[in-house]
């Protein structure tokens, strides 16, 4: 896996989010779907078509959002995502299915373009009717203040119980020419009844068929994404969307090309995943869990995202324990293959375990340094080449506190 | 599957725990080995030689303990278990693996057996040699202090963040004789670490050859303590061993026989469960998820573990908040499948979403039902026959507090 820190990459941040690469507009208001009265509606349009792909949640109760997006993609011609927040529109029933449409439609109106080429997302409250007497009239209200600068109103749009809004966005220069890609992304827990969604935007005006994006994307999410927990719960609504209209003039065709442009989008990606888990519910630090030494991709993944997804090992965190002993259970009952004689475990650098057996170090100071923003766990299956990266936070009465007394 | 109340099979309570069986003694006194001083070693003794079979932790990090009795069963000449609490003896290497042979030897030396006929559990700290000095002198007081009544002083000494003693036992009558069944466990949590470990013990005074009583033991532990979960980690150290000395001279041989015998240790194993979910790390309340109408036993299985280990769920319950998007959502990630036409979820008995959608209920009423301490969710997937319970408790601020603040 390449990062910026490569040198064979050149990629430098540039602020802008979705609206970061050319030919992307973005913008946000108060529809009136959240009771806070807070921004909950946005929208993303693209001069020219774009290619276009996405994940979608594997869960079976799933919004018609998702059904449609899924329906729609990989594509060659979307021009626009609208996404709203306060209302999920899940478990609406066939009701909810129309309602996608007519925003959809509404949307294709209002930009001039087919309804099969704007995308739909939702997240907030899930059993309830979309509210569309709120939802219709703000689609006027988007199209009209579109802007090259409103990634990051649309950003703040999609929050639910996020503290902050995540997004970044990146100028790559593969070769003469330069590209962009930026996204954004709303974290787990929702207002109301909070449940945990995730979604993701990110545009580039480089140009990559359709196809081999949807290819890139599955993997990068696989690597990302996929690999994010905060409490293991995999919403009904969760997505990311990924759209590229080509307008920097970079095409993204041969392998090398291809590595970078998956490098750049990896970055985004891992990004944004770094964004959600520091904002996580209840968080106090952000965790990454790095596994390297697996015989398999699969083993290193299974590994890391058992270590992330331990409550045992993410309360330890949160009391700046440094309790190797959940660390290896849990790699324990990933599945994941591991050498005796060699696996290591690291706490923020510091071995402490070698061999399935304790390894003596300074107490008091790894305590110290458990109590920082970001806790790094790192793990060596000591068996190939495999490795995998997994990102969560630590699980705090805070959680219990938005999560048990915030009622529906 | 049947319990104590259907009317095909007599069966009442009766006290004595593990050793309400005939031909079964214990003892249990304090070793030394937990810090607190309170009782930490035990031994279960039967006056003649049992079959026995077992049930182990699937976590490849594991403790010599585990190997050895998964090495000696299943088996026809088992005559001893030995416990201690404060120690787990996992992750301790060689030097783990000597020390529980050793311990084995003595006890068998002390009762005048075989080694291999006793069996070995310890729970606690990992990654600390067992202090032997402490656990070898403790061999012989608890050798002299076996007694027919000494089920519930063993019941005591396998506790660590237990806050109650788990036992049971139950007389059978297949026909005119009787024989009788009887279990102890202790939970989840370990003071120190703080290992989430499950150890169970089962005497029954009925005869059962040894390969027939292991494959009940499977079946049995599959429905009922695999399907138990306070945070969802497998420890190292987990097990459950089930003894039959045949003193009752009932013979468990017909197919008639041996449903009724599964039937009874499925109440003891269960009714176990039950007082582990209870008592959970900062449990205000015990949670019983039933789920009916799968195509396949493992659909329902999957849907009602989903559905236990939802933090989401676990948090909504402590606050009774009678949040259905929660439950609905970890089925639909569960990977059982269902049918949308038919999809029921009551809770506490309530209808509060069918077919995908929600049915209106009494909002303060239900609430007021959440908050008492068990609570039923019960869910019919629509498609089969298959059913499946799973055992948990609410996620709570003391939860966090026991597993974060409690240092190593």
């Amino acid at each position: 896996m390449k990062s910026e820190e490569n040198d064979d990459i050149i990629m430098k941040a540039v602020s802008g989010g979705v609206t970061a690469a050319r030919g992307f507009f973005a913008s946000a208001l108060k529809a009136g779907i959240k009771t806070s009265g807070n921004l909950d509606a946005g929208l993303i349009v693209s001069k020219t078509e774009c290619s276009a792909a996405g994940a979608f949640t594997t869960n079976k109760v799933r919004a018609s959002s998702v059904d449609w997006c899924e329906d729609a993609l990989p594509g060659q011609s979307v021009r626009a995502v609208f996404c709203n927040s306060g209302n999920a529109n899940a478990c609406t029933g066939e009701q909810g299915s129309i309602d996608t449409c007519a925003i959809a439609c509404s949307v294709a109106a209002a930009i001039d373009a087919a309804p099969k080429s704007v995308l739909i997302a939702s997240t907030g409250v899930i059993g309830q009717f979309i509210p569309m007497n709120s939802v219709l009239p703000a689609i006027t209200g988007l199209s009209r203040t579109l802007s090259p600068t409103g990634g990051t109103r649309f950003a703040q749009a999609i929050m639910t119980t996020d503290t902050r809004k995540k997004e970044c966005a990146y100028e790559v220069y593969p070769g003469k020419k330069k590209y962009r890609i930026g996204g954004c992304a709303k974290g787990s827990g929702m207002i109301h009844p909070k449940m945990a969604t995730m979604l993701a935007f990110v545009t580039t005006d480089a140009k990559i068929n359709a196809s081999l994006l949807d290819q890139v994307v599955k993997g990068v999410v696989d690597r990302t994404f996929n690999n994010l927990t905060v409490d293991g719960d995999t919403s009904t609504n969760d997505m990311v969307l990924v759209l590229a209209n080509g307008l920097s003039g970079v095409s993204v065709k041969s392998l090398a090309h291809m590595a970078r442009f998956e490098s750049a989008l990896f970055t985004v990606c891992n990004t944004l995943c770094r964004k959600i888990a520091e904002d996580g519910e209840g968080a106090t630090k952000r965790v990454e869990v790095t596994v390297i030494g697996g015989k398999t991709y699969s083993d290193a993944k299974a590994a890391a995202k058992a270590i992330a997804n331990s409550n045992l090992v993410k309360t330890a965190l949160f009391g700046n324990d440094p309790n190797w002993g959940r660390i290896l259970c849990a790699i324990g009952y990933s599945g994941a293959d591991f050498s005796k004689e060699k696996l290591v475990v690291k706490l923020c650098g510091v071995p402490v375990c070698k061999n399935l057996r304790p390894v003596p170090f300074p107490v008091q100071k790894l305590r110290e340094k458990l109590d920082r923003k970001v806790v790094a766990i790192d793990v060596d299956l000591g068996l190939g080449k495999h490795s995998a990266i997994a990102h969560t936070c630590d699980l705090t009465y805070d959680y219990i506190k938005i999560n048990a007394e915030y009622h529906t």
